[in-house]
């Protein structure tokens, strides 16, 4: 029991928070993990996925899943190496994925866990190969219905969602616009991934600029983060757009309606004129069956660079509350992940 | 030219509301019919429809269809009789169907008229087998995707649209729930069409009342008057709810954003988390080409009186402002079309 390698360094919530969390919002505790029963499997977290939902997970308003309650562990997807195996489906050293959360290791019984294949980094499967991928993926295809020659808008563009999103779009022929915090990101957008023009969001002209960047207005806008851009959006749309809706990062801090105008009516009024469809969707939840197919896909683009991807790395579990709280104000670039541990 | 056969009677729109309208944005006009050329008929209108879609043609806000101007004829759809063909496609006497206009004459060169067949009366081709029927079978059967054992919930439940709308899901086994304006619509509602329950929405526990009738949830909400009713709606959406969007009567006279709260990031949340899809539609536009689909299912539940309707006929062009006001307003109980002529 006081052998290092079975001192659990975990992260709960140590309490809600009201706007934007901060750090004492968490509290890193060390407990000792129970002996293995038959079946189970000892996990040590190699990368923890930092995603936005969790900020939804922190609160307890009604929501899609259920809450984390306080002094539980942070949910979270992650990478993990099998340390010990009483289960004979795993392996010690084997790779799996699944949501083992904000720790350094955890127990599983093998059921909710997935091995991983051999990946330049197996920190993919957590991105451009995992969930932030298949949901881009999914949306756009399923509820964007892309046809070439249509103008797609995506914000967050040079995120873990967002950079897929507007990739796929331009294999599949589309004009690409994202939105992007900064000129360092949106370099990015336009040079490495390469959409055809990316809009900083920061500058005072945001809306002109999207405007004179999609002349001939939008077919697709794939929401995920609500907010400004959406507001942008709404006068740009075509006839017969469609918005996949994955997310609204821009509003997950706020604890109480905005001041007026109340611009549901307009909204309802653009979406009667204009024929607008919008369609939210968890991508585990209506597409789960329909990871071969993404995977089938995105496998082949990636290994061929057709779809690139960037990773910001952060060291260390201690790091992932600050790291989190930095992604809801789109600090990070790229996909953020915490290596845990290095071997 | 003096001969009074060859005077239209015609309603112009005088100016353009700001709110409500009023009588004073209408102007009756008579003016004497050029001769008929060859290739036109002379048509003698027999029922006009009134229909809220016509409030937003009485604007020169941006919309999908072109405003009606200052001093033209108001649109609308009519049923009428040709009184004198020089085209072979037509005879004196034919009835036929098309966007003739608030007048009691119009010359038209064939193209954009439509023989009707022959209907206890005439008017159903303006109704239930027309244009709002068809809007009400299409948004619910493309859109709504109606599933045996699901809850539909539909306003202006014994109007022109929601009471095939309701009727037909019915026939497709779900529970229906209508919202009407009065006990005496809501009677009409459940006694007439067979609905499993409608709520008065001026009742001062509206919300209560639709949720209680509600248990399961909403699975459909069959959207035309916007308003009260999708803000008691959203609560209550299940997951994976579709929101076919038609019409939103009720802020068809708002002339400025409503004061806040901004009730718009709460819509997004609510779309999100519960995966709900949204959808705009103008029947002809998106489902002209399906007309024949609908009529071969329509036509029997009409003749066999398992889709039911009610009509609420004013006589008299010089009638049709009033009932339009009064349309906008819910005065009206069933389908409102104008007599306009007798013969």
């Amino acid at each position: 029991m006081s052998d290092p390698m079975t001192l659990n360094q975990r992260i709960v919530l140590a309490s809600r928070p009201v706007g934007a969390p901060t750090p004492e919002n968490f509290r890193m505790e060390r407990v000792a993990l129970p002996d293995l029963a038959d079946g189970q499997v000892l996990l040590k977290t190699v990368f923890l996925s930092l995603d936005p939902y969790m900020r939804g997970r922190m609160s307890d308003a009604p929501s899609y899943a259920a809450p984390v309650e306080i002094g539980e562990v942070m949910t979270g997807g992650a990478v993990s190496r099998v340390e010990r195996s009483l289960n004979p489906k795993f392996q010690e050293g084997d790779l799996v994925v699944g949501a083992t959360g904000w720790q350094s290791h955890s127990i599983n019984d093998g059921r909710s866990i997935i091995p991983i294949p051999a990946l330049p980094s197996p920190s993919m499967a957590l991105g451009v190969l995992g969930m932030p991928g298949m949901t881009a993926y999914m949306g756009l295809m399923d509820i964007g219905q892309p046809k070439a020659g249509e103008t797609l808008v995506v914000a967050a563009a040079s995120g873990a969602v967002g950079s897929v999103v507007g990739q796929v779009a331009k294999i599949k022929g589309l004009r690409v616009v994202g939105v992007a915090g900064g000129a360092e990101k949106c370099r990015y957008v336009v040079d490495e991934l390469g959409f055809d023009a990316c809009i900083d969001h920061k500058s005072p002209d945001f809306a002109d600029e999207l405007a004179q960047a999609c002349p001939k207005g939008i077919d697709i806008y794939y929401e995920n983060v609500g907010g400004k851009v959406f507001e942008a959006v709404v006068p740009l749309l075509n006839p017969k757009a469609r918005i996949p809706l994955c997310g609204l990062i821009a509003s997950y801090n706020a604890h109480e309606a905005p001041s007026g105008p109340d611009r549901l009516p307009l909204l309802q009024r653009t979406l009667l004129t204009k024929r607008v469809r919008i369609q939210g969707f968890i991508v585990f939840d209506d597409y789960g069956d329909r990871q071969p197919e993404f995977l089938s896909a995105m496998a082949p683009w990636v290994r061929d660079g057709k779809v690139k991807f960037r990773e910001d790395v952060v060291d260390g579990l201690e790091q992932a509350p600050d790291a989190f709280i930095g992604l809801l104000e789109g600090r990070n670039f790229g996909k953020l992940v915490v290596r845990v541990s290095r071997d």
